[in-house]
């Protein structure tokens, strides 16, 4: 059997690999190339490098592997009708997510961003106010996978954390779960408001100027989701006003950020350019979900773990 | 009954406690004054203002509330020939303390100080590596009430906790617990090394440069107890050779930070000017403590919260 890597993994991550499955023949390239396309059985891939040209000419392929969450710029058509089997690394980004969202909150409240500033001019300064995390209420936009990680995390810091989704059902890690039509409700109650929603037809600028003048002036916003969840003008105009003490922003409308947007430059808000995601570790927990299913599929198993259905897209 | 602030309390705390307590006369000054000490049965103090002349002139005084957890300043032969009850907020900095150092560690594992850095010159750059806190080792020197609190939240991020104590007994959040003699076998095994170590005989100069080359190139050194935990020439030395990763330091064995210390400017050094326990909660936190306090003086009970032992300094 061919696997396909369109990419170059860490040579310890390839040996034990190889290692591993002796009876594979693996192939590491670091771009996508046709003629080894049309020969393999597996291909694993960023899910970037595809198109329906490229399935027609992977006339083997019975397998993708994606080493990411997202499968957006996949031809899923071409891959539904031919049926290969989709797979990928769901919860992959699960603990580095929440511990950048739980980085950010603490360092706002300990003041690390004026810390930082006056080590870069030698300035030994105790002016500042150092609040505390625990005894604050989060809503949760999206309390999920990475949700559910940040909610279990708020909750060792004693925050109360209130989740918004869909139908409202109870979900791990929330002290309350209610259906997201109650926002507005909600959102004067918060002393940190996290989004970590898809972008879909129902999240897409679901937060309007209307909602931050709902939210305390004390309140953090965090928009960890989708970068459309809220028009970049109407976050300016709510932040220019003071209607909420920081935002702390992972995703925007246009990536990267245009360099002559006004969120650089302004105080209360931080500029994360989409990484929170990322981990030194990435590639590892790859390769721990990759490996089992590749057992199982040379076993005749079909049932891997994170089988996707990809018209749904999830 | 006379009690006299030697600070002046914010007007809602203040008002609530002469609310509270109509029989008590309560004066509140920003500064110590002759005539008030010596009319006073209670004083409040941060504990900085007393020598042994002022014990003298307070012939009434019966207790002393200290508003921190330091009575380094006291002057407590005079205090304990008087027989004065002493009593202080042990226990308040636990909160603000361990909220510091998760928030600087989650920062440097999630890379905060690189993201602020291109915030300010407006760099769009992904070029950076994030590490996870989850996995990793601590090694608590000091598991106390703070080191506890940083030990409970260190396990709900999936670390390994080890305390070092005096006599090894088991501690509150520690996954193991060691006697301190064992450190230069425990060091080499930890990803993290925090001390919340109080200044004693047996603390001064505990860690040398020697136990630096012992820890892992990665480790994130932490000193949030007292600043003459290590000779500053050692820690300069080792962390010029970088033989580890990150060190932040809260304390120093001179503070402020003279103006012209290597640590200021070195890559792998956080200089925190000693204000990981400040909170806005502070005097809040501390009128908890003082009010229940009041009341059972009032009752003729003398069996107050954090009654000490002025001699022995706890």
């Amino acid at each position: 059997m061919r696997v396909y890597f369109t990419f170059d993994p860490r040579p310890d991550l390839k040996d034990s690999l190889v290692k591993d499955f002796p009876e594979v023949d693996f192939v590491f390239h670091k771009k996508i190339d046709e003629e080894e396309l049309a020969k393999a059985e597996v291909l694993v891939t960023y899910g970037e490098d595809l198109d329906d040209e490229k399935i027609k000419i992977a006339q083997k392929m019975e397998w993708i592997f994606v080493a990411s969450a997202g499968i957006e710029k996949m031809p899923h058509r071409a891959i539904a009708e031919r049926g290969i089997v989709v797979s990928n690394v769901r919860g992959i980004h699960k603990k580095p997510m929440a511990e950048s969202i739980l980085a950010h909150l603490l360092s706002i409240k300990r003041a690390l961003p004026f810390i930082y500033k006056n080590q870069q001019e030698r300035i030994w300064s105790q002016k500042t106010k150092l609040y505390e995390l625990n005894g604050s209420t989060a809503l949760i936009l999206g309390p999920g996978a990475i949700g559910g990680e940040v909610g279990r995390m708020l909750q060792a810091f004693d925050v109360n954390t209130i989740g918004l989704n869909r139908n409202g059902e109870s979900a791990p890690y929330m002290n309350e779960t209610h259906t997201i039509d109650k926002l507005k409700d909600l959102l004067p109650k918060a002393d940190i408001v996290i989004s970590i929603l898809p972008s879909t037809n129902e999240t897409r600028y679901l937060l309007t100027y209307e909602d931050f003048t709902l939210m305390k002036d004390s309140c953090i916003f965090m928009n960890f989701g989708r970068g459309d969840l809220v028009r970049t003008e109407d976050l300016i105009k709510a932040l220019e006003e003071k209607q909420i003490f920081h935002a702390v922003l992972d995703v925007y409308e246009e990536e990267p950020l245009p360099r002559d947007s006004k969120l650089w430059e302004m105080d209360n808000v931080t500029i994360s350019p989409h990484i929170s995601s990322r981990s030194s570790r990435y590639l590892e927990r790859s390769f721990e979900i990759f490996k089992p299913s590749l057992r199982k599929w040379m076993n005749g198993e079909r049932d891997i773990e994170n089988k996707m259905d990809i018209l749904r897209g999830y």
